[in-house]
């Protein structure tokens, strides 16, 4: 695609979310369910957050995007999440995965792993939650790096090997989230960056980027998707920066998602500036 | 009751609950928690969120009313719901019942079948909810119309038959709230209105009114503490509208409901203006 | 300990944490866990939180901390908390332990019963858990009264015989959280002030200071984590009240959570001035 019709396809991405306010249900953490639900609305679209694998199964058939992320597995998401992602697949509902926690317990290993077959549509992580899916799903050599928890401790750069692996995968999108952000459908490949430091100082914001994602999904390709959200947390964080705390700074940019117009959106999807000013906002 | 008499009820709850911090625990959906919970103490009231059924039994015989939201249902609702309700009814214990999501599954399906015969004190939830419980309890027809996930897709003038059809069932108060809110107890019907489109822009505002209804449970009957919460939120909301960004319009409805007097609510509980105005709030 | 000394403590415990980010995950109620997590990030620290006995296990072997709250008491909490209390003390990982809720369920007594031999490094509670607590460790006199929910009805001051017995049983630190606070780990007694009476009018602030005292625990002495977090407590809650209503105030605690410097709290620990000015927050 050429800079401008990557431009036209977000300014279009944002215009249409805010004109028909899609769904993109969650099954989601239980931490950051309020901040991904209100990032999902500010930027036009609507949420339900659901654990029942047949009330996903139910909604996966009619909501034109879905939203997985693996934050706080309770038990039942042994069933839950296979049968959904069997749902999302088996009705072409195009959706985002974050496989946050990846490693944390055998649990999440052997979801994870039944959800290759799946394909997801987006799969967004921080570079540390790239790599270890990659090698998870034996796309990428497994040099033995252990990933714990839910903080990156990789750079961006180091996983684009693994989030290519995994794009030409799946035929689809990843997003690979941090102080910059690299996104790619394996053909085309685009390094995002602005944000703030503070994003780093409030919880939930990958959470919400991936929800938003998904709101995207409902009316663009993967990759535009993709791009949209993270050129809006991006141009929204660094707004809100001008707020010098990180509660203040967590209600501005909200306000900021919902105030963007298509135009700033469409004009600003690149924004790689001098490598000072960019923060890793991995959580 | 004349306008004056319900003028007089109104000042009392406000009043009454601030001197008296009556706590309504609840039963209700991990993405709303935290606003239901700060609505309620925003008010002057106090709050429990619980899940497990020996617990909800053991404070449904202490506590001065009680809030079940059906929200994100998890596997152990099948036990807890309905034996919450038992218990609540055999300790005359008011409560609130928000169907969000009726129809979603099976489970809440069963669920709701078995709280019929507990009649709950208020039912609130937005047109699509209160038409489609009406249609699961057989007290209206059911032409066919199906409701899918927690979006409202209809008027709240249309709902005015299944409100007055639950009304009558239970002898008890019923609320529909939207674009404008309509209020019955089967006997005195009233439509407020007011609040903001903004409401719609964030997520939880439905749940924190049920909330802050059964906050008022506490201290009044029904249909004062239903016109109660309803005519705090719409003025909250009103005067909240001065932000024009969704996240600083949250902070500051709380922040308004807290501060109103007890004089506004007695004097603005109707607040039907101009049609255009008003908008749909209904998650 | 001198004035000096523990003056020197908290300062070391502010930067300490500014530098290293230190984890203490958590196992916490659903109301207020994006509070917790954003009152850790805040103050430096770095949060997440599980449901899983073999996640909290696994993470157990190398989190500095972690934040035990019994919140909202889930089926699957019989298995994880016992089992993580288990890992912890195996891996002398230092916790802290909020027993809210105690006396609500059977459950809740089994379980707390079970983490007795645990020891936890930190008791946080508000008067009425702690002498629940003491109590049903057979460490005070059961004099007959019951806890009901979350609401202190105890004065702080009534509690220090509890908290010491607990202090000298476990020979860790025990923090009453309340209109006054008092810190011992039965060498050292500390009674600290400040705070708002706002604090009560949001949710979730016994929660977030039990979550921050898991931060500093991961850089200090259980008595000096515990002073430490509740001076910021104190101070920024002070600061906030400059807002006159609760969500504008939430907001403003967190960011001023962030902006302390570490002679602010170092200079500030006791702060015990007219009780006129003091308020409990004891959720």
């Amino acid at each position: 695609m050429t800079e401008q019709e990557i431009s036209s396809a977000l300014a279009r991405a944002v215009n249409e979310v805010r004109e028909k306010n899609p769904m993109a249900p969650s099954i989601t953490n239980t931490v950051t369910q309020d901040f991904v639900a209100n990032a999902q609305l500010a930027v036009g679209g609507s949420a339900a957050m659901l654990y029942l694998a047949d009330e996903c199964e139910s909604i996966a058939k009619i909501a034109p995007a879905f939203y997985i992320n693996m934050g706080t597995a309770m038990p039942f998401y042994a069933e839950t999440l296979p049968r959904t992602a069997k749902a999302l697949t088996a009705n072409n509902t195009p959706w985002v995965l974050d496989p946050v926690g990846i490693g944390l317990s055998s649990l999440r290993t052997d979801i994870l792993k039944q959800l290759k077959i799946f394909k997801p549509t987006i799969i967004r992580g921080n570079a540390s939650e790239i790599i270890a899916l990659a090698k998870l799903w034996d796309l990428i050599e497994d040099s033995g790096g252990l990933v714990h928890g839910v903080e990156s401790t990789e750079k961006v750069s180091s996983a684009k090997p693994a989030a290519l692996a995994l794009a030409k995968f799946t035929g689809n999108a990843v997003a690979v989230s941090g102080e910059e952000d690299f996104i790619t459908d394996g053909k085309e490949e685009i390094l995002c960056a602005g944000g703030s430091e503070l994003f780093t100082k409030i919880t939930g914001s990958g959470c919400a980027l991936g929800g938003v994602m998904a709101i995207y999904l409902a009316v663009a390709t993967p990759f535009i998707a993709a791009l949209t959200a993270t050129t809006m947390f991006n141009l929204a964080g660094t707004k809100a920066a001008e707020f010098d705390a990180p509660a203040s700074f967590k209600v501005n940019f909200l306000d900021n998602l919902y105030k963007l117009t298509a135009e700033e959106v469409a004009g600003n999807f690149r924004v790689v500036g001098s490598f000072e000013n960019m923060f890793d906002f991995s959580l």
